[in-house]
């Protein structure tokens, strides 16, 4: 099969890879219907972050349809369409019963990496799986997308800062999980939404999805806004979908106290001061999205047409041109690329 | 009146100052029953902390009876017995009424400071002060007392932990707010209590507040004993009452993912690697703790008698004897000293 690898900063091919086999008979192989590129993925090409060894098979975001399973998965089929989650998860074990199916005591974190490719062998697949109710229609496949990833950590970020109805929320970062941590909001209830954008088709997008307000400053100019807009107080939910110290800081400077910080920008080179985070009063929670928990909810969301998350995909490829589809996303000229095998 | 007063590290000296008076229509002055000395008082003591200036008057938690209101205070009156808080607050503000009373739009941080004495003046009486429905028994004074700071903290620790029935809560810290986080996790309904000492007396305190477990170790090792009474999966809630580094990441690392850690321990030197917090999953919340919010109900517990944290007062002191009270907190001869005027 063709499989996206990367050699090294700005350095994918698409090359011939050995096709991925059943190894634990709870595993399943997907066909790839579609895949994506991560702002994760970014760190490693922008050589901000070491990969484990290269060359290293790249993606953990795709829709597709079951090809084969082990023998002891029930809950999915060959033939299902279905939506992944980038960690591997049993679903039935006590952490992930709580909603935290990215810390499963099996989780499998590098599990179902490679998905920038034909196929894709997801371990324990009926705890990682989620089937659709039927094959989607075509305009369907992007929002599913996006399910496996942003719009379930957008959508964590939101709960992680206890986003609801009455509540003003702003939103620091405007990629695609930011973006669609604004849909997440307006979903569930929030009041105002204050995306912090400096871009205009992201600001634009910021609005079809919810956003009530925009905000254009950054740091301590953009916290001074924040909060001359909620009456000197701050904004009760604040979500970081960024992962950097002036993104970090600018979000917990942003929450009123008491308030919530939901965060989910994965962190590079953060350094919480203790005594600020102390007398800030705020609640922080966040890390890796628990997406499992989220997606039966969010498929059924799109299933149903009730939002549309797809839309962060200003960029379609075929896989074979993965590359340009990382330039794209460093340059920021794209928000989100989906590649098609 | 008498007063303690702080000059530097390791210098406290009871003497003469003037009686305070109204300043805003909204004080009220206290004539202190019994003060007490703080965990928080030993920083500048030890000279880890510097004072603003010197001499400092001494002291913020106090319990006594109004001797003198402004025209603006109508919620208690003179003769009253009352129990204060730490931070004046107006109790009526967006971020008091949303519990976070240390928050106050009005708050007056440094009010209430000088209650090593025998009068206090405090600011926006009405919203910090909380009458008792009578003149207390004496036997009930020290767990009034309490409840002005200790308890009160520990108290918000455990909530902030959302301790509840069916959790188990591992508490960082055996001075007098672990001992009541202690407390306060028994009252909550948790099932099962893990209480972080080295000390005899206080291990056995903690018992008689409801532990129902003793873990000795610190670090790392702490953490390795916590997670194997917890099926290797950490504690839901964990109380972090000491606020340094190690016990910080102590607490942080005893928590299973999506569990809550309940921070009040004064941030000295802490700072929080964000990729560690990130993958850990924890909540976190924690800060100056808004005894405001707990104290008509903890009076309420205290009056019928159904707690007895007036027991961390192991030596009581005239005030004139207050040196002798730090030296024996600093030296941990004390879990807690008692002043009295």
């Amino acid at each position: 099969m063709r499989g996206a690898l990367m050699y090294g900063p700005g350095d994918v091919r698409v090359t011939e890879r050995e096709d991925p086999t059943i190894v634990q008979q709870t595993d399943a192989i997907v066909r790839v219907t579609a895949a994506c590129i991560c702002g994760s993925d970014l760190w490693p090409w922008r050589g901000q972050e070491d990969l484990a060894a290269t060359p290293a098979p790249m993606g953990h975001e795709y829709v597709g349809v079951v090809e084969q399973v082990g023998s002891d998965v029930t809950d999915v089929t060959v033939g299902d369409f279905v939506v992944g989650t980038f960690f591997a998860s049993d679903n039935t074990c006590e952490i992930c019963r709580a909603g935290y199916q990215t810390h499963c005591v099996q989780r499998q974190p590098g599990a179902a990496t490679g998905a920038q490719s034909e196929l894709v062998r997801v371990p324990l697949a009926d705890g990682t799986l989620v089937a659709t109710p039927g094959q989607p229609d075509a305009d369907l496949v992007p929002s599913l997308l996006a399910a496996s990833d942003v719009l379930g950590t957008g959508w964590f970020a939101a709960v992680a800062a206890e986003v609801g109805p009455g509540k003003t929320v702003a939103v620091v970062g405007d990629g695609a999980v930011g973006l669609l941590g604004v849909l997440a909001a307006r979903q569930l209830g929030a009041e105002r939404i204050i995306a912090m954008s400096r871009h205009a088709d992201r600001q634009a997008l910021a609005r079809e999805f919810g956003a009530t307000d925009v905000v254009t400053e950054r740091g301590d100019e953009g916290v001074a806004k924040i909060r001359a807009l909620t009456g000197g107080l701050g904004a009760h939910s604040v979500i970081e979908a960024v992962g950097t110290q002036e993104a970090m800081m600018q979000a917990i400077r942003s929450t009123r106290p008491g308030g919530h910080v939901g965060y989910v920008g994965v962190s590079h080179d953060v350094a919480l001061d203790g005594q600020e985070l102390f007398f800030s009063g705020v609640h922080l929670h966040g890390g890796p999205a628990p997406v499992r928990r989220f997606l039966p909810e969010l498929v059924d969301l799109i299933w149903r047409r009730e939002i549309d998350p797809g839309k962060v995909f200003d960029l379609v490829l075929p896989l074979e041109e993965a590359a340009e589809g990382y330039k794209a996303m460093d340059e920021r000229s794209a928000i989100k690329v989906l590649l098609t095998p």
